[in-house]
């Protein structure tokens, strides 16, 4: 059989078919324009195929509450045209089941079916980039709750050397406005890329990160923690932050070997994990 | 049908026998002395019952991992004897399924299906006290992990008129270190219900509190925050804690009316939860 799967992004959309091993058998990426474009490029897409179901992993916030009249709509977004657009109604011409989560619960569910969590009944995935965005596999399933958890605006300590207020326009000191991408740029005037020389900038942004995954781990007890995004590039970063969880923790919770770790799908994480959550509803 | 129940603790053990109602027919306490007699007071209580399972609430940490030689042992205590005792083994010549979990786990699946929390699909259940805990209930069921979430010790940012370095052993910032009710006398020098009158105790004790009630509806995006524990007894705390936590999430999650509350099934809540974890086997 074959699964339809989108990873639905401000910038791109990627759609793919994903068989029954987990491979991905055709893929292809659109730019997100105009919604009736986008949409209609994505059904057409599909329309292709011969798939059992869809799943979508989708920017957000979204409504995943089954019994309001806004769910698979995109509740918040910057991105003109896309507010209260719904994710579900227009894929329903193709008559198979439709599922839709966020894009972290994607990857994390992707990579605990086929990647570097595979097999874990509880496992978190953190995404550090533009945003912050954490997805939650516990007890077996993908995780929810009132809204989504927003795991990435928890509180930080502000790091003694560290004069920037943070980027959230709702926290003056969340972990999203201390350390997601924007923040490094705006806190040293250059891009993340450009710094990878000066060694405060990755102690700063280590410690920021060490001190969140040391509160999911106290807070989920996660097998794995896959940690992820454009920022997580950056030569030494992981052992930094492996080093200071293990500072912050100071033996209270024993770590595993191989505990935090990057993800083992590559590019496909998204996706996979999109076409999973569509071919659970089957 | 009824269902027993133990509230394990290391002052008392509470036992009792619930109805399909979840209403309390009999209900015992036996002091925690030696394990052997402490054990056997227990066993013999629930031979007078014709009961259809056993649950176990219990302090901990405890071994949760079925497949683990250990399972249903007392991991770690400063308890005298107790450390490895099983909490399982001793009750198998009963002939009933026997369920076992942390006692805060407990208490929230007590509050969830039948006390203030009823009908929720995501709850936590917060207990400041001795120490801090917090039970899990995620996507309808109770929530372990790799060990189990031992979410009171996440990191704080100090109050700035905080001059004392928590009790923690192992963490100087972390929120059982700074907000359990041993810190408050060991801050302060008076155990908390001679400190009532104190503003400046309350204040930090609510600031502390706050940001991890923030931190959890951030991580676990529950439906209701069931507050609970001895610390909880002072007049107007809920209220500071209330109006801290919205201050710190500026709106950014809207939280509903009635949403971080105290418990509704009183000292019941504990055998309640605990005999429910019996019956779920059922």
């Amino acid at each position: 059989m074959l699964y339809g799967g989108i990873e639905a992004g401000g910038t791109k959309m990627v759609c793919a078919v994903m068989d029954d091993e987990g491979k991905i058998i055709d893929r292809v990426s659109f730019p997100t324009l105009g919604k009736d474009e986008t949409l209609k490029n994505m059904v057409d897409y599909f329309k292709g195929f011969e798939i059992a179901s869809l799943g979508i992993a989708s920017f957000g916030p979204i409504d995943l509450n089954k019994s309001s009249d806004k769910y698979g709509c995109i509740l918040r977004t910057p991105k003109e045209g896309w507010e209260n657009v719904s994710f579900v109604e227009p894929f329903k011409e193709l008559g198979v089941p439709i599922g839709i989560d966020t894009d972290v619960n994607g990857a994390i569910l992707g990579e605990v079916v086929y990647g570097s969590a595979k097999g874990c009944e509880s496992a978190i995935y953190i995404t550090i980039g533009t945003g912050i965005g954490v997805g939650l596999y516990i007890n077996g399933g993908l995780a929810h709750g009132l809204m989504h958890p927003e795991a990435g605006h928890i509180l930080m300590t502000k790091h003694p050397e560290d004069k920037y207020d943070g980027c959230c326009k709702f926290h003056k000191n969340c972990f999203e406005g201390l350390a997601c991408g924007p923040s490094i740029q705006k806190r040293w005037g250059k891009p993340a890329v450009e710094l990878y020389n000066e060694s405060i900038v990755w102690e700063i942004e280590s410690y920021y990160i060490a001190q969140a995954v040391a509160d999911y781990c106290l807070c989920y007890s996660p097998e794995k923690v896959v940690l992820w995004g454009g920022v997580m590039h950056q030569d030494g970063l992981y052992d930094m932050i492996r080093e200071k969880v293990a500072d912050i923790l100071n033996g209270y919770i024993p770590l595993p070997k191989d505990y935090i770790i990057p993800p083992s799908l590559g590019e496909d994480t998204g996706v996979i994990g999109a076409a999973l959550i569509g071919k659970a509803l089957i």
